[in-house]
């Protein structure tokens, strides 16, 4: 019998105890040891729970007992999640992981930690809910340089916008929807402003890359501001309106890495990609695309890659596995005006003639779009690839010859 | 420097010796050793290779070297891939393969043998090509009852469907340019009559299921009488005609195991498999649905796998890993007529409105399908679950009645 712990008992936490406890026979078969939770540790009380025996309120208890080699950390946060898995990891107990915020921003102190301590630090349940990902991934780059990586990460976003897409609801309808049906937090800041989305493609991109990618560092851009008119040209154009994670490996040895809206053509296998579903596409050397569907979130499947991890690290009990990546600074990240990429703009004007001359004059190959019901001061149009900087002086450009510029989108490659 | 062997210079072999050599530092980075190729086995001489110095006509060099430590096979067929994979495991040697026909065949004894020498068989590129699935499934099995396998498990029919479907392109043109494009064999049976998708099904339902499932146990019916006809009717239903490999566990502990041409939904996420590319869905009682899409063949992407197991079995020299499964016989298999499902049949007809009566007299709820240019003497309808015995009497009988059957697909749950 292994004995392991959880630390947090809140949607995720309580996923991994019924997993662990309803698959407790199967999973005796396959790692040839019973796998036991001596701990529950959260602040609450839960007085109606049947483990009752198993709470704690204090973190020592899972620290100082020996017993306990694997510890599952689903508080989320940074903080004390961080505090406590370096002490766990520095007194020799593995730790499995949810927690993308904290693998985002601490993860190539914690693995460094790991390793030097011989233990392991998994965190497949970080990106893609249930998806194995971080797992293939790894396995990918063994005989594949990964040429890029980009996906659906989010799927509280990716509801709203298959709302918008399906049934042109407004974006704040949708929103409001997604949090009645509990997708969505009443805060829905980390999801619709990219931020969650930003912190899964930097693990993403620090494990295929080699180097640690700070989200500080990297470009995030929500979807708060995509209108109905957006999401109409973007059929007009042949494709749909996603939130995008992506990074590439540029020629220079910097990462091409976002997160922001982007019109994805309708015949990539990301764009039938809806509802709260996450897809992610990696593109390797020698694999060509790879695609990942499934459920990105949700209690069960969340759960269920916690407790792949576990049973991962009760098997490689003082043995490390693969994981591991380097820090790394803002150097490897290619600044996003240096960026380039074919981009789409919408534009309020008075005569929509004049106002395309002069797109043409601007932009690189402008091509207007059109929609149906489109008013007379409406223009759109898509360009070639030009640099953020060059879109940034076109548009104020633009501008200043009183264009008003609503909507800029980029368009993926994918 | 860890040495290895790569039985077979076709297509597989000649990518894992350039895979291997191409990514030699890399690979050498991740798994803390240089992986070596000390011979390569063909009959066949390769005067223009750069890799002279290696080639050997005799498999008696690569067993009786016991500085090989990892054997890829890829020579395909049974015999005498069977042979020489038992000796090489039974020396002490990890052997991989690409090798789907032997796992489907040999797998449980290979495994065996494997188990009791403390070497490994792997066998990635078995099933997908170069998409994870062996390694994802099995680390999914961990924390989930997998209640369903299906997939898109061949991308030679699936490429024929995707003309006949996109292009109306006939069975027959389909297969030739399949074949002119390279995507077909000259004796294309093993692809178009379903025995390569039989095997790769056969292949996750040991894994997911734990007991080795004999192709000759299970239906398998290609793709040989689809007509343009069947395809119109599937487009009208709602949906499109995928050769599909699947595995559900029945409530008596049975396997309902096939491989048939089906009516797939518009919106399933295999329906957008197209051309050359797989598709295999996971349903985990705990992740719920879970895709792995892409490549399913080729130089490259299978090589590409192949090199991933030589990593593993190179990272576990002297320890297993976790593949297994025991040895099973036809019991485990649901009698193919015992299973149930909803039908789409196509009839010849006289007179249609009698013909139809009958359907209603006979089948469970038929419901006329209608198609543009429908000829006078054509109907086509679907039916409610029945099982295959109840759905052959009443085809018989409906038969007997004047009306001759075209056409019975199954209609699919997903």
């Amino acid at each position: 019998m292994v004995q392991s712990a959880v630390m947090g008992y809140g949607v995720v936490g309580s996923g991994v105890v019924e997993v662990l406890t309803e698959h407790k026979d199967s999973i005796a078969r396959r790692t040839k040891e019973e796998i036991g939770i001596k701990y529950i540790l959260d602040i609450r009380d839960f007085p109606d729970s049947p483990f009752q025996d198993k709470f704690t309120k204090s973190f020592e208890d899972i620290l100082n007992d020996d017993e306990v080699k694997v510890v599952a950390e689903v508080m989320g946060g940074v903080h004390p999640a961080y505090e406590f898995t370096k002490q766990c990891l520095e007194r020799g107990k593995s730790v499995v992981t949810s927690n993308k915020e904290l693998v985002a921003t601490k993860g190539a102190e914690l693995l460094k930690i790991a390793k030097k301590n011989n233990v392991n630090y998994l965190f497949e349940a970080s990106v893609g809910g249930g998806i194995p990902i971080i797992r293939p991934l790894s396995q990918c780059l063994a005989a594949n340089d990964v040429i890029e990586i980009a996906g659906i990460l989010n799927g509280t976003t990716n509801f709203i916008l298959t709302k918008m897409i399906r049934e042109s609801m407004s974006f704040e309808d949708a929103l409001k929807m997604a949090q009645n049906l509990g997708y969505a937090e009443k805060d829905p800041t980390a999801d619709i402003e990219g931020y969650d989305a930003g912190r899964k493609i930097c693990i993403l991109a620090s494990l295929a890359y080699g180097k640690h990618v700070y989200p500080q560092y990297v470009h995030t851009q929500g979807i708060t501001k995509i209108t109905l008119e957006d999401v109409a040209y973007a059929a007009s154009w042949g494709g749909v309106i996603k939130l995008i994670g992506q990074v590439k490996k540029l020629e220079d040895d910097t990462l091409d890495i976002t997160v922001e809206p982007m019109f994805i053509e309708k015949s990539s296998q990301i764009a039938s990609v809806d509802d709260v579903f996450n897809g992610i596409l990696v593109r390797g050397d020698s694999t060509g695309d790879v695609v990942f569907y499934g459920k990105g979130a949700g209690k069960l499947p969340t759960a269920s890659a916690v407790v792949a991890d576990i049973i991962d690290c009760v098997k490689h009990l003082n043995k490390r596995k693969y994981l591991d990546w380097a820090d790394g600074d803002e150097t490897i990240v290619k600044p996003y005006s240096e960026t380039k990429y074919p981009v789409y703009i919408r534009v309020e004007v008075e005569d929509k003639q004049n106002a395309f001359n002069k797109a043409l004059e601007l932009f690189s190959n402008a091509r207007a779009l059109v929609r149906a019901n489109a008013g007379e001061n409406e223009l759109a149009f898509v360009t070639d690839e030009m640099t953020v900087s060059q879109q940034e002086k076109s548009v104020k450009a633009f501008e200043e010859s009183g264009y008003k510029v609503l909507s800029k989108i980029r368009i993926s490659d994918l």
